[in-house]
């Protein structure tokens, strides 16, 4: 809650995965939270909270995370960002500050959540510059197939079978409002915008795309699994967490 | 030199030079030289010298290095390749691995090099996917004068006011075969082919097109420090390793 002399301020967060035990805060592990707010406290001399739009995985990659803090009113956004960028480990990057509303809420307030999938069809992958950001695969992909495949995960889905076993059930209901595909410099790109997601959700669909993709299962599977029911097949494993980005959170005021 | 049972094999190696104190053998610091010869020494079982077609310094990367080594004639290209990159760290890997003459050497025989600088001119290039492989800058360049200023490099000239101060002087003449300019996705890329570089040469190259761009020094400057003489200006600071990559090596059979 704000006082008077409070500001709350939104931030938009890149990160590189790699050297991260995920976003949230954990004890004796490097995480993105936790590299924030020891800046935080490094800057304004006092412990401050920093409340992300949801958590990522170890290794998981963002380009567009949403977090939010409440700091004195004294501060201003370039400052903020400014000071935050001055000290932030090199493999997190705050793009945008902005002052917002006293009750905006990060997780509670998002509408819509996107993340891509970059997956290495071309020897290159494998270059040292690509190799942290993409999943490399040797074989053939059948693009339509998986393409087909893929087309039917818009709409009100339950995705239980896209979920790591034995979370917490917040419900197991997801929206999907949009599947997409697109080239990069070494392969190609999985792109998927939904109300929310669950634990891995992102990451066994591709595994299952790509094991379409190589022959190894029908692309009828993924209509399968969706809603669930007494024959519904098992996903694939899933995908390695290097090749997945949080793009992009959504708010009322930006759908 | 290779005996009867005695194979030399020529590599392509990618880098990422920021885990690296550059590509030379150092005690107490890794290299990339030297996590080539620990793998090496584990899949042989006996020390190999790898030779390099010449060093890269700290943080810098590498798309096309070639070194060779030489191997007990039971090992395959494919199998050297294969077993080199499961072992290697991340931040290495071996593109190409292919049989050659046992007289090759990739340091005397390399007959070109060429070198790529990478400059990020939009905000993205400070995102951790890309802030690891350019030099970020907030400033407007001024293209077109850069382009001018560094029409003049091709041809023989004298690069000591490009040489970093006091390394031993194995002359300073260099053939610069071409100049030219790229675009990448956050910003600029310079390229630069000649038959040898001095230490540093393209790092001093780019600061000093760079203060050219921004408009803090005349594009006259570039010629003038070329060939030396009693009014040569001095260059600015060099570049940060991170925008450098060595891109190519070329010998005789691919001129």
């Amino acid at each position: 809650m704000n006082t008077p002399d409070t500001t709350r301020f939104r931030l938009t967060v890149h990160y590189d995965g790699t050297a991260f035990h995920g976003w949230q805060v954990q004890p004796d592990h490097p995480t993105v939270q936790g590299a924030i707010e020891q800046v935080l406290l490094r800057i304004t001399e006092a412990p401050r909270r920093v409340i992300g739009s949801g958590r990522t995985d170890t290794g998981v990659h963002a380009t567009g995370q949403v977090a939010s803090v409440d700091l004195p009113s004294k501060w201003t956004a370039p400052e903020l960002r400014k000071s935050l960028n001055a000290l932030l480990p090199r493999g997190i990057w705050i793009e945008q500050v902005v002052e917002t509303d006293p009750g905006f809420h990060p997780r509670f307030d998002a509408r819509r959540r996107s993340y891509l999938y970059r997956i290495g069809t071309e020897p290159a992958a494998n270059s040292p510059r690509h190799r942290r950001f993409c999943w490399p695969l040797e074989a053939e992909l059948d693009l339509e197939a998986m393409e087909r495949a893929a087309s039917v995960l818009p709409g009100e889905h339950s995705f239980a079978a896209f979920a790591k076993a034995g979370q917490p059930h917040l419900g197991e209901i997801c929206t999907v409002h949009e599947v997409g595909w697109t080239r990069w410099e070494c392969g190609i790109g999985f792109t998927v915008t939904a109300n929310r997601f669950l634990h891995h959700m992102v990451r066994y669909l591709v595994g299952t795309l790509v094991d379409i993709g190589v022959g190894r299962r029908p692309e009828s599977e993924i209509a399968r699994m969706l809603d669930g029911g007494p024959d519904t097949p098992v996903t694939s494993p899933p995908a390695p967490p290097e090749g997945l980005f949080l793009t992009r959170v959504r708010y009322e005021d930006s759908l």
